[in-house]
């Protein structure tokens, strides 16, 4: 339960030695995502022990190469290791295209079923679901279209109170369903006994909110309001803020303000340009803002735990 | 002069923590090649200082995935690093869509010229012509249309005999290019003195044959006699001989038997499947047939010096 995001790679532009282009893995809630794809993604899959045979459903936020030129090496990995299982691609629309293209003049049809949900919409849409997590798209301001992406934990059931159970011996263990419903308890003598004083309140759904790339975009606050984590793009300092503008992203104040503004838990930052031997000052910046930031490394975890 | 050959990537289908696809750069006659280019190969390329700037043609085998999944990266971070030069890149019929699709997706038209020239012939051809090297193709038997390459250095100009030549004071240093060249020179007597007696022979041109991926193609030995360098793709042991053959691959032992019967000077050999846990076995088998065997390892150089 709860969230661990590993981060495969947070540099922006080219792959470079020890600079890897965007990619994550996330745990949440007992579901697994990948989140962009940059070239070397599956080396650094194997790297961080990521398993391959967890990953059904992958998010693409744009068609920049730093974002998904390792997408389609993946596909054909997952093919090679015989994969059987549907595999969903979230992303912008052509990026249906651009992966068909390659599987057909490498005359790699992969035997499992691909299943692309293109995008194309610049209003936030609810655009995954199951019985344990939520995905919403996190419209941005970039050179392309581009989507964020806001993970959410579904609400969960009520926890139990064991001691106060066992009080009554008419509540059976077939009975905990409807009281992690929330469900009060009615005994043979008639006497209704209320659900809180049987069960906890359940731990709060946790969120994941990412953002990249993107110029300074207030209009995402009130999306990311109260997330328990933000990763968000801080390309360039104050120092380059034109440039930040001009290329449609955003200075490490700038992500730290949107963190303040939206009142979340803990900022990431990453997708640092490599202007800037110095990721640190990155981190010095936010701060004057913002106190709770840790920056992207790659092969570094954030944990809800 | 001569030739310097680095592999970027020797190994077969997936990459791997230590175990990246193929991708080669060849220095032959200081002229400057990449062939194939698998996913990570400029990462290789930066741990390797290959100059990104030396590049201006790329050779691609065939469109498998572990031979073509790094260009579209490799070209688009040409274009970040504001190159201006020409590219031109070779491979099969396919290849331009599959770059400019992604290209078009992903909204970064290079501001550089790409110049694709798509091949489909299944006879070799004269591909590459300049003063200093000529690259032939070497169709070869895989399950998608694949040609091998082979690269010979030129006829070299003939070298002057210093000693021989300070003997005529009417030669001088402006006659040296027409020594090189072979002819004669005639004294202000009359007398001709033979281009032998004022130069030495030149260096005979060096040759490097690419031979990947292929089942075993006897039909090549004709064309690569002799060649000073081959690397023949070794996919398999005999004892998958069949697979091999199946799946239009190579083992150990066929490499060597072209290699031997081409008459080779040198033998490496690469494209290892995952399944063997000891590449050295590949040697071992290869010399039961041909000798100067050595086997491609990432960051490996072979030389002519």
């Amino acid at each position: 339960m709860g969230y661990k995001l590993t981060i495969l790679g947070c540099h922006s532009a080219t792959p470079r030695v020890n600079a890897h282009p965007t990619a994550q893995y996330l745990e949440i809630n007992s579901r697994h995502f990948l989140i962009d794809c940059g070239e070397g993604t599956q080396r650094q899959m194997r790297l961080n022990k990521v398993g391959f045979s967890k990953i059904n459903t992958i998010f693409i936020s744009h068609l920049h190469g730093d974002h998904f030129f390792g997408l389609i090496g993946l596909i054909s990995t997952f093919g090679i290791l015989n994969r059987e299982k549907e595999l969903h691609i979230y992303g912008p629309k052509g990026i249906k295209e651009v992966i068909n293209i390659q599987l057909k003049h490498s005359k790699s049809y992969v035997k499992y079923k691909i299943i692309f949900h293109e995008l194309n919409s610049t209003e936030s849409e609810l655009i995954f679901e199951d019985e344990k997590v939520k995905v919403y798209t996190i419209p941005l301001n970039h050179r392309v279209y581009t989507n964020g992406f806001l993970f959410k934990e579904k609400e969960k059931s009520r926890k139990i109170n064991i001691s106060a159970v066992k009080k009554f011996k008419e509540i059976d263990i077939c009975d905990y369903n409807n009281l992690k419903a929330g469900k009060d308890f009615k005994l043979d003598s008639g006497d209704v006994i209320e659900n809180s004083e049987l069960t906890y309140n359940p731990e709060k759904p946790l969120s994941y909110a990412y953002c990249s790339d993107t110029s300074y975009k207030p209009t995402i606050i009130e999306m990311i309001e109260g997330a328990d984590l933000l990763y968000h793009e801080s390309t360039f300092l104050t120092d380059k803020e034109d440039l930040a503008s001009k290329t449609g992203h955003s200075t490490a104040k700038q992500a730290a303000t949107i963190a303040k503004k939206a009142n979340v838990k803990k900022l990431v930052l990453g997708h640092y340009s490599s202007r800037y031997k110095e990721v640190s000052l990155f981190k010095k910046e936010a701060q004057e803002v913002f106190k709770n930031v840790s920056l992207a490394e790659t092969g570094r975890v954030f944990s809800s735990k």
